[in-house]
């Protein structure tokens, strides 16, 4: 009987091994011979799911967005009718807060570099930030209409605000690790920047210090 | 008569070249020979100024960031008595709305990528953001000193914020031109962006449409 060979799940594994050498030395790591290594098979068994490196790399990023959704989807599931707290969730899952993050935020910025030069790659990485735009933009939607977070502004553009402020944290986070420290300070990061863009009072706002306090206006 | 040669001068030409070519081909396109190609000097005459493309990559890294904190300094002195308007200049100098600028969040993105790789580098960039953040941190307390924002939250966490929400449009800007698109529609992103920061009204908000307005709670 001839052996039955789950290719798919071959496919996931070398894609993994590509993902964990991103994380870990960037894409200067990639090779072929690291990724065999990494996975636990040939070379030779390599270029027969992969044609060339390149499909190698554009299989892992769809392998680290597709991880990533799942996530989404299962925390978009959760506080049905909170939306501030939906958008949190959502938001924190993307913020370097654990190692899971950290490394899914180096792997993502070894991508955006490749987006100048691999439209493929571009474009994947577009379709993977447009579904999370859109997924924010639909629960921001959802808000307005139930009256939960103020009307008049444009849901896709506060969608698009919160995608980058999220994305630009988790990347300076991993850059520089007085921001990974602040975030982590924090109990609930994503909460603070849901309400900055919703337009709602920040819970660091209600809670003044003194100093601020003394600075009121009002 | 030895022939007088601008050390300095030179340096700069170099990474200047390998500046163009990041933001042409990314880190991949970056070898001794095309950098000296583009230049218009011999591959000799670059391992005279850079002992390997490390060097040459971080005083490349060092160059970009040179050229946009003299842009900052240049706008920092703008609009002296408008808070705004400050940050305003300073965020959109930043914001992928012309080629210069586009050019510039490649070239970031690619070092992005290298520092986890490359502790000089994360070093630099980390550096970089941290000297921005501090350009933005400064003009918003004297904004809240004289009133003209709002007092209550802290200013190194709405610094922090407003670079990372300029610093991902920037970056989205380059992966998605629906982005960058609606970036370029829009009159003044920078101000948007600064004013939800800050918690004051954006103006979008107050120009709502019929839509908004039918649905308004108040």
């Amino acid at each position: 009987m001839p052996k039955v060979v789950d290719h798919e799940r071959r496919r996931e594994e070398l894609a993994d091994a590509a993902l964990t050498i991103i994380a870990r030395h960037g894409m200067r790591g990639v090779t072929t011979r690291a990724v065999a290594v990494e996975a636990g098979w040939s070379t030779g068994v390599l270029s027969h799911y992969f044609g060339n490196l390149n499909d190698l790399l554009l299989a892992a990023l769809r392998r680290a967005a597709e991880v990533q959704g799942r996530i989404f989807r299962e925390r978009r599931s959760q506080a049905p009718d909170d939306v501030v707290e939906r958008l949190r969730l959502l938001v924190e899952s993307t913020l370097p807060l654990d190692e899971r993050r950290v490394a899914l935020t180096r792997i993502f910025a070894v991508y955006y570099a490749e987006v100048s030069v691999n439209p493929q790659a571009r474009e994947d990485v577009a379709d993977y930030q447009d579904n999370f735009r859109r997924m924010v933009e639909r629960i921001m939607v959802a808000g307005q209409a139930d009256g939960s977070i103020p009307p008049g502004r444009d849901p896709a553009v506060m969608a698009m605000d919160l995608v980058a402020v999220a994305d630009g944290l988790a990347l300076h986070g991993v850059i520089d690790p007085r921001i990974a420290e602040r975030l982590a300070e924090e109990e609930r990061p994503g909460e603070r920047i849901v309400r900055e863009v919703l337009g709602l009072d920040t819970p660091e706002a209600s809670s003044a210090g003194p100093e601020t306090l003394a600075k009121s206006t009002s």
